[in-house]
């Protein structure tokens, strides 16, 4: 009889971002703002993941000011557990703490790896891919990543190249072999892996045991293996400093970059499960709930011939009259009102008001 | 040698009107926004005629509250000037008080009656036409009104039908003969009116001698007379009681119907001096500065390619993007988005919110 896996969780809470601008600000991203539910999204990530992992086996990653907050959020969470990176250098060194974390538990716990600003509405689903790839994380030498079957060419995501044959089933759920990880792609270049229909979207979410993960390291990524082992020494013997000098030295690289990519037997699971990455305001007209002509409104309101309008204002009132596909987002010092397809220029504004010495906007 | 009419202006601030929701709530109406200026309507209103009547003879005439509201826009006027209406009974009450109270400092005193909502952007026009106006009235028996040049058939003014002929000059300003005062016409009519070419529309400015008012009152607003009488005593008096047994007496109509329309010897000037009555959010648009794209922004703000929007939310950032021809206004506790052609909808909201039961909203 097999065992059950020790699973551990670890939610990457550091992100920054200023795409739900107003409402996200430089020290509230996006996993910290209550845009998918009256819950933040880092909160819905923890309780997504609850029923297979234990509060006392669910991890952070983040840094210090994000997990202060985090602390607020998350207080079924023991503090230990709210690791703080001591430098934002991107995913791997990041997660290579958070994986010689749970090694110094036991090496043969799984590491579940969760962005916290990503939406899953299909939690059974959810589950039930997680614990079949944590049994094939405890059973083979995998790393094991999720791939989301595009549904448009996408420019803004990394996208996974697999093996659509041999497909080996685990606990009834079937994992597929990685041939390579494309970075972020052209529009041409990720229409033809729509039409080759051997690709997926890459998620940003991995499984993997952690002496397994260890092991690769050393074999494929010989750069970054002297770090696993400095943090993992750090970590043991409770020094900040050492850990700080590791993270002042080691490359800022994606995980996906120095490591994945790069390593042999990667598995990809199909994430069937209602993924999205919310991406954007405009994203979440598909999320919110809409009234007949498809307007999605937060907080009190009085719709007029009015369609397709997004609007976040709670706790106020919002009278719409006669709009059609527009953004509009109220916060306690700034007011946005948008086209809906064109949100991508909100990053235009910010960058406008840093050039304008109004950066206390952003 | 003529001696210098004894002008006493009385501004009618008890207006109530919710055209400029959610700014004007019911406690404040247009004339206490800050709308048309950085100052209220009202204290627009009376520095406006300060160069031609000096404080002491400014009076308000409005109900408690806004008396309140009054007492803290214009410390400089005397608080026993700011005139209380018992109950609010439509003009002609408010104005026969009023015209009283000047009656008892000085029966031969001017009174011009001035709204506390209007904009008028050509201030030495203006007085200048008050100036001849006070002239005429403390020479002639004659009530004066002012006529607005129509430059549109509006259905939302009433109208003055003058005598183009026959054009008397009065310390160098024509006046012309009123025929008849016209009720809000319908499209139509307007449009007659207008192809008319002898018709004003009509301001809801006056000007008259206290003792003139009290004869033409006596002679053609005989219903109206013994309530002139009751309030001139009860003013002498200063007995509150009788004031607002008067008032509680009196038929509650416009000074227009009750008077003017009924009145022989009415003459009315030509208000050439950029006058607005300011009736809707659509109405700044050419009032407010505007950026080279007909952009109107009260506070902060950053503007991509959008046109012709006006917009209120002074002390914030307002971000637009990609919009055209909207209004949007940003208070404490609501916020309004109306397409710019819709404003009068904006009375729809109204009742909806009051049906459901949200009428803290209004």
């Amino acid at each position: 009889m097999m065992r059950k896996p020790d699973i551990h969780a670890v939610i990457m809470a550091g992100g920054s971002g200023t795409r739900f601008w107003p409402l996200s600000r430089r020290k509230t991203p996006k996993q910290f703002l209550p845009i998918v539910s009256d819950r933040t999204m880092v909160e819905e990530t923890v309780r997504r993941i609850q029923p297979l992992v234990p509060n006392g086996r669910i991890y952070t990653i983040a840094n210090g000011a994000q997990t202060r907050i985090l602390r607020r959020l998350l207080p079924g969470v023991p503090a230990k557990n709210l690791l703080v990176e001591p430098k934002g250098k991107n995913t791997a060194p990041s997660l290579i703490m958070a994986t010689a974390w749970v090694y110094l538990k036991n090496p043969e716990g799984i590491v579940v790896v969760l962005p916290s600003d990503h939406l899953i509405t299909d939690r059974a689903a959810f589950l039930k891919k997680i614990a079949a790839a944590a049994a094939a994380a405890g059973s083979e030498d995998a790393l094991i990543t999720f791939g989301i079957p595009p549904t448009f060419p996408s420019t803004g995501f990394g996208y996974i190249h697999y093996r659509k044959e041999g497909v080996r089933r685990r606990s009834g759920e079937p994992f597929f072999e990685v041939k390579a990880f494309k970075e972020k792609p052209s529009q041409e270049i990720a229409e033809g892996f729509l039409r080759a229909g051997d690709y997926f979207w890459n998620s940003g979410m991995f499984i993997w045991r952690a002496s397994v993960f260890a092991r690769k390291m050393e074999r494929f990524a010989p750069d970054f293996f002297p770090f696993w082992r400095r943090m993992l020494e750090a970590l043991k013997a409770g020094s900040r400093a050492r850990l700080a000098a590791a993270f002042e030295e080691i490359p800022a690289l994606s995980i996906d970059y120095a490591l994945m990519e790069k390593a042999g037997g990667v598995l990809v699971s199909e994430g069937s499960f209602g993924w999205s990455d919310v991406g954007a305001w405009s994203s979440l007209a598909e999320i919110w709930a809409r009234d007949g002509a498809g307007n999605a409104v937060k907080g009190d309101s009085v719709v007029l011939d009015s369609r397709d309008v997004l609007c976040y204002n709670p706790g106020k009132l919002t009278a719409l009259v006669g709009l059609q596909d527009l953004i509009i987002v109220n916060t306690k010092d700034s007011l946005l009102v948008c086209r809906k397809d064109l949100d991508q220029k909100v990053k235009e504004v910010l960058e406008i008001l840093k050039k304008d010495g109004k950066a206390g906007y952003i």
